[in-house]
């Protein structure tokens, strides 16, 4: 449990007592040998191994550090275990996704474009009788992504493909959520079409205003419906007392957030295109 | 199985496959002899029951529908079932919430304030082996928000006590995570570092900038570490393909969300202040 | 001057001095014999006129208001002889345009697009030597900017020309800066580019991203540099002193604006298309 | 003119026609015997004089470059003999500044809080009859606030006086607009309202939730109305034709800009306190 002494492969989140010049944090897994180095001296893990989250612990030098378990965020940030393959989903947007997806612990979910495998950590986390299913057609970032959630002791909720789901497709049928981020997310919204149960969604994470045209001409021509578009801007706050106040200088953009619903209307165009020519038997509702 | 045929209670989302002047939707629940009106004519329950999502449905003047699940943000928006107790935690908010306060399916939740039920219902569907115990001191209140989670088919994950913690304290210990959101936040700052396991989380929602400040002042006094402080804009895009661009009005603030940690460290006013005089006892570490 | 007493034909703004429903305003045009009627009673003009800015004075049923002069951002907002012919640009534009595109009293402005003239006011409120010239295609509208410009006492450094700028050109040669707010903004930039000075600036006010992006490509393929595009959101804050925060809605967009300066160097393609063909003489460097 | 040729004195502003890592941007004064040297070679300054702007110069290792005017922004943030005394007040606050505090070409202005002179020299730049008189307790600031004006060029039409407004308050009366910008607003407020005009109006940039708390109720206790607050984020957009988006990164808040008028409406503490002990000789409407 959570609130468990700390135990061998937990990862620790180190938060320095004394002042630094910047926000100083440092993540790492417990190893029953190792030692945490840093310019403030060393700790061996095994002090602390079997201590609870919130203890206090010295370095050799002297220095006090706050030891608690690492949450994902942190892990995105400071844990070097963490290679980052392509820019992430940040952890700003893993909510909005989540809260407007309605994503649920026991939902199919596809994903399309790996990346560093950031968003595929967040939900495996959270699901309980769901699955992910994950495409990435660059074998290196695959591989990187896999190493990834391995570090950071991700539930095997989740299974990465080598494939370029453009070309092949994916396999999974009547599932529940599709994510994708990738460079060229129009070319895949048939796919994503044939693979989502009806009423199933979409949510295309786009960074430009370019792909997010394009994105939305697809998604109309498929018959998605209840399209919302969202953009999020998160300002951290500035928590000293006497001085409150956001930060001046921060991240105010991620991307654009696509969200649809995969209904059973079809456009007219699409009819004769893509049903009457190419796929009348993928259709599983 | 979210892809299966509705069936009687499920709830239902319409979207109109026609214009209407604003983006009107309809949200209700099916029951086997009910019937539905809107200006567009009526429909009956039992034709919707049986049918997959996705599914077009006419009324009986002929305007035709999107029939799908009603998801929760859907119900706060158009559900007539949902009662407003008070300004609820919007959907733009409540991921931010479970991403950076990295709720998973099996925490041991409090709930200080429980309004209308809005992010309770979205953390509820949320969980498997967790729990959400959730406080309101308002019986008038608790009894909207338990109506409405009922009727909004939330699982049982919860349970809500009227009392105003404040004056009686909160029964939980080992609590994961501590959501508060009341008009005196500073109030409770003292019950949740006793009843949250050490490294457990808080996380304050409070609307002005006073508030804000006098929670702050709490947090620091007992020890709380890794403050963050986050305000969220999310901004609607418009759909139109040829005319794409962020709407031009919308709601660009809700409010400030607190997150905290809970440590063994104790600052020493505190120390004289409250372990020594009051509670050595409540710690549960 | 500002601080003289009021004085016929001034504008006056009325400010409550007692608690009204929404954040009631008035503003009108003094008049000798004029009378101002609203729902908390009348105000003959004459008890007005001769009154210093600040001063209170009561309605015939006794509600107390404070006379101010109108400002600009109020006229626009609460003046009845203001008309709307199109969207405005909103003053909190005006002033972004001013400062990014370092507009002083002396410069020669050109206006593509007058609307209804808000940020026409603005300017010619602004300058000493300078001038604006402001082409409007729409002699309705022209008509409507022309009449909101005399009701509003704006000093006569404008001239409104009816005339499309896509077929019919521009006027002026060696202008400081050219403001463009049309429909199709990119059907103008050669124009632009020939009118303006060495140096010169253009500024496209531009709603979408559609049309951004077309105006971006001419503005490359003409050879501007030092192009920039902004966007701004302007939030207000709550003035209660004890519920200090921003409000919950408000205009979150209004427009891409993009600022430019016309450079001499000349594009490959641009040479052979333009600068060969069709107007090597316009050049006024 | 600012179309006319380049001469001494003139400040120049240099965009590179070739890649470089970051947008490198160059800003200097032009003396006959000058030679402008950067990591892409140097160019002599008699080699600019007599150009036209929008020329393109090559350096002595055959990089090139356009030659525009440099504008204000610009010299804030490149021009080297711009000093920061202290953090200024940043361009995209100018504008709203001069939009909702409606400041013209003839106002009276007083500055407290003279900084390093930035929105000074806008302010000044934009005067004709006008006149701009600014305090700065601290003496070195004050010096290089009027080496900094006198670098760049700006026009004499204002005075910087060494003087703590909170001791000692300001010469001017019936003045039109007073701009504050020093770590304690609050404790001019009273100065500031005896020095303005009736109807004349304040604005004061704060950085902090606590200052803006504090300086809100001594508007308030001195009878200023229509007060508003504003905070403004202004977004860069990316200008890649095929990649347009706001940037990721960039500033995200300057600071709250509150604006008021002074009426001639006294609140009943304020008559006590102030009027009846102190200054009732003060008023100057």
């Amino acid at each position: 449990m959570d609130s468990d002494e700390f135990s061998e492969d937990d990862i620790v989140y180190l938060i320095p007592l004394f002042k630094t010049k910047r926000k100083t944090r440092y993540v790492f897994k417990l190893k029953r040998e190792g030692v945490f180095y840093c310019k403030f001296g060393s700790i061996q893990h095994k002090e602390i191994i079997g201590k609870i989250p919130g203890t206090v612990i010295k370095s050799d030098q002297n220095y006090s550090f706050v030891v608690l378990r690492a949450e994902l965020p942190e892990m995105i940030w400071y844990y070097k275990e963490f290679k980052y393959a392509t820019q992430v989903i940040y952890p700003r947007d893993w909510g909005i996704i989540m809260a407007f997806g309605d994503i649920n612990p026991d939902h199919k979910i596809v994903e399309i474009g790996t990346g560093s495998g950031g968003i595929l950590a967040f939900l495996a986390n959270r699901l309980k009788n769901g699955k992910i299913y994950s495409y990435e057609k660059n074998p290196e970032r695959a591989k990187i992504a896999e190493k990834n959630l391995e570090s950071m002791n991700v539930p095997k909720k989740y299974e990465i493909k080598v494939r370029d789901v453009a070309k092949e497709g994916v396999d999974e049928k009547d599932v529940d959520v599709i994510i994708i981020d990738i460079p060229e997310p129009w070319e895949v919204i048939e796919e994503a079409w044939c693979a989502l149960r009806p009423g199933g969604k979409i949510i295309v994470y786009t960074p430009t205003y370019n792909q997010l045209e394009r994105v939305l001409l697809e998604l109309i021509r498929h018959g998605f419906i209840d399209i919302k578009i969202k953009e999020t801007i998160v300002r951290d706050i500035q928590t000293k007392l006497y001085a409150i106040r956001p930060m001046l200088k921060g991240y105010y953009f991620s991307a654009f957030i696509i969200f649809a619903k995969k209904s059973l209307v079809i456009p007219r165009d699409y009819i004769t295109q893509f049903i009457l020519k190419k796929k009348i038997t993928s259709y599983s509702g």
